[in-house]
């Protein structure tokens, strides 16, 4: 099977112009069939206290009433994303930008309002491999937003993290695939004090002892589970590193 | 050759819910290759004067500084664009929302400064025929946004009528392209208070006799033109008529 990677970038390099254009240099120069899955969550909640909207989350996600949705669409989909596609185009990466709606590639459920009451969220149902194997069977990068919609009209927002684990649990069946989470850190940390305590690689058993130990803290325990889910349904390697050393051998492998 | 539909609405019917909603499902409800593009100036000044930032025109073109820019590249290629693709997904037409900047589809050249500085404004240079193709060879129908990029990172806002007729254009090698400006009226009238004096063909003869004759009026003249010059270019027809009527016979034909 030809190999593909699923990379997902995160707030922290989206709301550095800095870092995301060297980031995007780095994933142009990269070689073979990728995707890129990205966030924005600071720059949505900025637009949105401009505009008069008081962001609202709960436990880190966001509340989505039907004007927050209108900004996150306009700002994940648009501002950013054709940004993102743009600056790859600039460094000769030939990029197509996506919400879920395009191409039908992410059919998503909007989330029951009990027991919390999220609005316009919604949680992936499906993904549309053939949707995205179009894109790279053209030499096509696709870059991914995580807005999507219910097939029935309504536009949904999505947890970046989950979109792309979704993806490339979908892409498995056809792909030898990896899926790499970008953060701030140089991997999962064994001391979140010590920015050096990188751990190189986190099997079930470790997991389970770290957890067991109380060693993983709180952010990084969905990101763990969620890479362990991806694993456990056909992805080959997960990998959760720092976006400004996306191309060396550093971060956590999760196998 | 293959036939092809190139349709352009604007900002009448995008910036009225129930009208855009019929328009898609009657979009949707046609055979045949086709690409939608989308203009949305009324939705954008209005996001502007909301964000504090004054929308400025000149002769009916949108100054476009880098603040502006931004909303822009947020309405029209998100908000506006991602609504009308899950919408049209709906009504089971397979759609892909675009800009320029999507698989280098239309690259475009900055306005020069001189003699009125648009800012970033850009005037269409090149149409991707290959990228239009892959989409309606896999039966998914492009849905573009005015927006475009200059291959050199920088986005740019462009106007929609061209968009159209430079796709309507480039795509006419491959295809019987056919090119259907829509807006609110039932096509070019003889007399413009009379909104059933619509003449059914227009000719360069007639043009060029109803211009000398001061019949058409200042709004259609830009519209008028650009048809002849995409006819002069390979497009087969144009057709201006009404976004409530796509799929009946009425309507201006310029031939």
């Amino acid at each position: 099977m030809n190999a593909l990677k699923v990379i997902k970038i995160g707030g922290n390099v989206i709301d550095n112009p800095a870092a995301l254009e060297a980031f995007l240099e780095s994933f142009a120069a990269m070689q073979g069939p990728r995707i890129l899955v990205h966030g924005g969550g600071a720059i949505a909640s900025r637009t949105l206290t401009r505009m008069g909207i008081e962001p609202k989350m709960i436990d880190g996600r966001r509340v989505t009433d039907a004007d927050t949705l209108q900004v996150v669409t306009a700002v994940y989909a648009g501002l950013i994303n054709k940004q993102i596609v743009a600056t790859l185009q600039k460094y000769g990466c030939n990029a197509a930008g996506l919400s879920g709606a395009d191409c039908n590639a992410i059919v998503s459920k909007k989330r029951p309002a009990e027991p919390i009451d999220y609005g316009f969220v919604g949680d992936v149902e499906s993904v549309s491999a053939p949707a995205f194997k179009m894109f790279l069977d053209n030499g096509i990068t696709p870059v991914v937003c995580a807005i999507n919609h219910d097939g029935r009209g309504t536009l949904l927002n999505t947890n970046a993290d989950t979109v792309a684990s979704s993806i490339a649990v979908a892409m498995s069946a056809a792909y030898d695939t990896e899926l790499i989470m970008c953060f701030e850190k140089d991997g999962v940390l064994m001391d979140k004090d010590d920015a050096t305590s990188v751990i190189p690689m986190i099997d079930k058993p470790l997991f389970e002892s770290l957890k067991a130990e109380g060693k993983v803290n709180a952010g990084m325990l969905p990101k763990l589970k969620n890479a362990f889910d991806a694993i456990g349904s056909g992805v080959k390697k997960v990998i959760i590193k720092n976006s400004a050393r996306l191309q060396d051998g550093s971060g956590t492998i999760i196998m």
